[in-house]
């Protein structure tokens, strides 16, 4: 099949791109000591793809990921790395899950639910979910008084992987991972689990990192200069043309659109309606051309899509289902 | 079904808030002067309540909606009010399809593919599709002359139907109409077709509107006074408290974001993440708590989500599927 043929708008990723990050990551932190976070890609065909590289270890942010990584043949190992109350549905699912708890309501819901291992979420800095780190601790003998095994902490440093200026991005992590060791003592375990994307460098305080965005990454994530290609794009089929603009059948319900407008290459993007992008191209465009939208966000950019295709110049080489979707 | 049985996030709809709005805009404008918009809903349930109070043409964004509002049965008069270059799908739909052009290239797009009714579709202010004015004439023309049906004009005045004040709302959804109009002499055809949920009540020179939020509203719209009532939200569960602030279950995957953070009655949304909201609530909070988040723009949220639940109270009434999602 060829990129000319596919209905638009359509996921693609270019296939170089994909492998360039792959290897990269890889490379920097092989093994367990990268745990892919699947939420950025929801995609089973794609965490194959980081398994073949050598992750075999992954995050979730969803039971529904982590149910469908267990379909997939996934489940070495899971952290589901979040707080969930319906923990009940973890216990049909064949692999080895560890749960993400911060509370005794969490951790009674887990041990309800018949989980056997967990990590103690702790807050280091990110106003969101985690105990405070000096409660870590109290957190630890509750859940192992509940038969339940802790394997360590984790702590997302959400609000600093994205700062713009390396400096202050790697000062701020060590912040937060000093938290985070501060908590890791009083719980114990061996895992010592947080980081992203725009830390996987600096972070040599946590001993795996949850990244995610990586390995397709977005135009937010570009300005920060790391050695990963954006190799996902929204194809886009250009529908309308007018003296001062052009307009493509992409829009708000192919895009996340949280970190604002999406980019292109060669156009300035004026504004996103539901299915439609209207743009500034630098040469004139024409009704049915074919042209390429770099999402700002690449998370909630693939929940809107059922799949994405793999491609190669105008050849389509694959096509994967966005298959762990949903709640 | 409960509500408190639903999992979460889900969407949910207030049945006594849908039936106003349904009521509401059936009375302001019966039968074929309301053309509802499904693009905001996707769901043809919903569709088929809003022809059970008298309104049968509907409007669709995508080639996707039309098929799927021919399949259930809703194709007495359906307006594709979009420029589509791959339109020889339409040629497999049982249904009356009316299809938008704006240019010369459409219109073969569309006599190739045999679709027999087309609407001009004009500019009137709004920089996306439409052709200018005073070249509607010649489309309508070269459209005739490839056989097709010239059914009128339409005209979208996207840029007036969110401005707060209502004077000037009107005030600029006359002079967009006045483009119209003009437009119209030039092609002749029975439809004038525009508007939407911010000007439904003002714009009095097209002959049908094309209005889709008004059915289920968002906190964008609420803001302008309009009679409908909000009947959308997301039903989220608290999964982590702290001292300052909560965290819920739903977040950028679950919520369209482009008009910024959702609403929640009782207490102040911080942020989202992907998977969750943070907010302040004015209550104390705990874990395993259901609340309500109430989506700034209704129709990205809704093409995130498989199905919404018509809730009354604690029960759940009624179980849609969002079946027009995808392209």
């Amino acid at each position: 099949m060829k990129v000319s043929q596919l209905r638009t708008p359509a996921l693609v990723i270019d296939a170089d791109g994909l492998e360039h990050n792959l290897k990269t990551m890889a490379a920097a932190l092989p093994g367990a000591r990268m745990r892919p976070h699947v939420k950025a890609h929801k995609c089973t065909a794609l965490a194959h793809r980081q398994a073949q590289v050598g992750h075999r270890t992954f995050t979730c942010a969803t039971i529904r990921e982590v149910e469908g990584m267990a379909k997939a043949g996934l489940g070495e190992d899971l952290l589901l790395a979040n707080e969930v109350v319906d923990a009940g549905r973890l216990s049909k699912v064949d692999a080895r899950v560890t749960l993400a708890v911060d509370s005794e309501a969490t951790i009674e819901a887990a041990a309800a639910a018949g989980v056997k291992e967990v990590v103690i979420d702790v807050n280091v800095g990110l106003p969101r979910c985690g105990c405070m780190p000096d409660d870590a601790g109290r957190l630890a003998d509750l859940a192992r008084k509940k038969g339940m095994q802790v394997r360590g902490v984790m702590g997302y440093e959400g609000h600093v992987v994205g700062l713009d200026d390396g400096e202050t991005r790697a000062r701020l992590c060590e912040e937060s991972m000093q938290l985070l060791l501060a908590a890791h003592k009083l719980t114990g375990g061996d895992l010592i689990s947080a980081g992203g994307t725009g830390t996987y460098a600096c972070n040599t305080w946590a001993n795996e990192i949850q990244a995610g965005s990586y390995v397709l990454m977005d135009t937010t994530y570009a300005k920060l200069g790391l050695p990963f290609r954006q190799a996902l794009s929204v194809l886009t089929t250009v529908i309308s043309v007018s003296a001062a603009f052009a307009v493509g059948n992409c829009g708000l319900k192919s895009l996340g659109m949280d970190h604002g407008n999406p980019g292109m290459d060669g156009a300035m993007v004026l504004f996103c309606s539901d299915e439609h992008i209207t743009f500034i191209p630098e040469q004139p465009a024409k009704v049915g051309d074919l042209v390429r939208v770099l999402p700002a966000h690449v998370d909630p950019t693939i929940a809107y899509h059922e799949r994405m295709h793999v491609i190669s110049g105008d050849d389509v080489l694959d096509t994967w289902e966005v298959d762990l979707r949903g709640w």
